[in-house]
């Protein structure tokens, strides 16, 4: 690997590092259409001007650099520029630090594209402000209605429609866009792990072949508002109750299905120390080898906050956010990058990516480069920089089988 | 009682009533230094003014109306302008509307005091800002340290010191004020009733007795931000899990104690939907009908909190935030009042007040009113307007004897 490239990927760290960091946490809050993210993305189109590849946003907010003009049979590659409340340095931005940089080692090694190459960074892949998760790449693939996503709001109030017109995006543009999907021959995305399988594989970098099912439910807790110190236990309706239950019983049955199910997220009204809550919403995360294996614990843990509200004169009402069923990327794309990466070792995960999404649509593969802590969605979330540009060679080496 | 009392209590309350309410819940956000409590502020300078009662703030942000030169053996009665988030209309307001209301009364019989009245309006009576009930009353009585308070902060990080700046009022002038205290002979606080005991006496107005000891204990929850979409659970310090379970043995061990315990506050970080929090905070509020039994009931939750955050991998931290003890009002003077109201009831509250911060200075008592839906800190807290009426004849017999 030239010494450039190191030096390269450095400098494109140091730029982006300082953006939408928290001083207290270490963590970043790079939250779509922000001054944070209107940062980020300056960053982009900076990288892209300064190999001279053309930068734009499309329809729906994602950013593009083409390398060669935009047309058919593209190989894209990309991942996203947004971050979880408090999220780490590489989820998202290692994939665009490492195409940028594959783009240098294909020039440095000669390479004439027989195709154009495009790299994209999807808008709120995380979810982080306006609650559903790889929301870009969803308008892009028509996974979601653009009045519904206009009208999503972030914890202001604010919605997606005002946010984008604000930062100069048209949001009466949103939507499906098929011209540009068609234009897509395979999609690779390169994203820092997110738990220890390579860890444990011994490995620097892994071929990433599906991700579980996975979704988000809202958990609505309607009780009653009253005096903590004057209202006897036995006269109140506290959803604080139901939720804590609720909690536990999620992890209980997670544990036993062999799944993941998780309450990160909770909003409380009035949210007064000495008031009995009138309602409390938690968000569930919850995700399973199998979709009949989610449907099944979503649906225990629904009856365990059911049984136990009707204990506590609590009304319990649960609406899907957003669910994504299980994908399995494309088997012939993963065995030309498994011929061109030369044995590096294959394994699913269970976050979702825009690759979920757009796997749907065109041909999709991802490249993990692996976490020493493990960690995730937190400042302790690293990567040491030997993987991160082992990750780089491995992705210039599967552009380089694909565009040419 | 005169048609004027009702027109003019009625009158008032209308003033009030737009003050701070929130359209979307029906409850109000007047919390102290805000623009709603200086509306409500300017509000009871005009109801002073209107009665050419010298008004002005004391050292700690105190709003006092006299009738009368200021001076000793005043005879003090008076509540609280703030709120808890989404708060009801009557809780603190009353006070002072029957306060005003009753100096008309008095002046209408043509009564000649013998020695001073007073108004006091309280300051963050319900700690809906700053986090520790009865600010105002602590300060005066110096049962906070003026340092601790001045570096209180709300939930956006202002600082008490830098909001009464902000608001006109110095606070470097807080803490005791022992020459103030002095003039005091006895301090009477109106207050609708916060649960159900004088709807179960059949009784429109009661004597307050004393009140239950409690307090505010935050508890501090730290494990580990993750992500919950590739985290193992066996490799997780989730803090909600912990958090979860301290609530349901809250609830269990008041119940078996014959006490009072709510988690109706609840901080947790980052709070998004596909993360570990990596700390949650939640407050307890304890109430008891005696000290031993409080500090007992605290120490047990304390106790399986910290059993659950060994399984979890959680550290738990518990910090007292104000603890008050048991309050036992002037037997002297409830007689007195008790001969002057003709055999109303007497009864006891688990809810903490000014009244009771005051006792430990001078001679205290209280009047309750009939709260008809037992509900309190909630919108659906409510007087009928007889019984409001009936307490401004209550209050106004109370002052007379005291007077006179």
């Amino acid at each position: 690997m030239p010494g450039g490239t190191a030096a390269s990927f450095r400098a494109m760290f140091a730029a982006l590092e300082p953006i939408g960091r928290d001083r207290a946490s270490g963590g970043y809050r790079r939250f779509s259409w922000t001054g944070a993210d209107l940062a980020c993305r300056a960053w982009f189109a900076e990288q892209a001007a300064t190999r001279g590849m053309d930068c734009a946003p499309d329809r729906n907010g994602n950013l593009w650099a083409w390398w060669g003009e935009p047309g058919p049979d593209a190989v894209v590659t990309g991942s996203h520029l947004d971050s979880v409340p408090d999220g780490g340095a590489y989820d998202g931005p290692l994939g665009l630090l490492a195409a940028f940089c594959a783009v240098d080692e294909l020039r440095d090694r000669g390479v004439r594209p027989a195709r154009p190459l495009a790299v994209a960074a999807f808008t709120e892949e995380e979810g982080g402000r306006f609650g559903v998760a790889c929301l870009g790449s969803r308008l892009l693939t028509g996974a979601i209605e653009p009045d519904r996503a206009r009208a999503l709001t972030d914890a202001d109030g604010i919605s997606l429609a005002e946010a984008m017109r604000a930062a100069g995006q048209d949001p009466d543009a949103i939507g499906a866009d098929p011209a540009l999907l068609a234009t897509i021959g395979a999609f690779v995305e390169l994203h820092i792990e997110q738990g220890r399988g390579l860890v444990d594989l011994d490995a620097a970098v892994g071929l990433g072949t599906g991700i579980w099912p996975h979704g988000r439910w809202r958990y609505h807790f309607a009780g009653e508002a009253n005096h903590a110190g004057t209202t006897r236990l036995a006269d109140r309706r506290d959803p604080m109750l139901t939720f804590a239950n609720t909690v536990l019983a999620a992890r209980k049955k997670a544990r036993l299905a062999g799944a993941l199910a998780t309450f990160g997220r909770i909003a409380v009204l009035p949210n007064g120390t000495n008031a009995v809550p009138s309602t409390v919403d938690g968000w569930l995360d919850a995700r399973a080898p199998a979709e009949e294996q989610l449907a099944a614990l979503v649906a225990d843990i629904t009856r365990a906050a059911g049984e136990r509200g009707d204990r506590d004169g609590v009304r319990v009402v649960v609406t899907p956010e957003s669910i994504t069923p299980a994908v399995a990327f494309d088997r012939a794309l993963l065995d030309r990058l498994g011929a061109a990466l030369r044995g590096v070792p294959e394994l699913a995960t269970g976050a979702g990516h825009d690759a979920g999404i757009l796997s749907a649509a065109v041909p999709t593969a991802m490249i993990f480069v692996r976490n020493h802590t493990g960690i995730s969605h937190s400042p302790a979330e690293h990567a040491d920089e030997a993987d991160c540009l082992a990750g780089v060679h491995a992705l210039a080496d599967a552009l380089d089988t694909l565009l040419t």
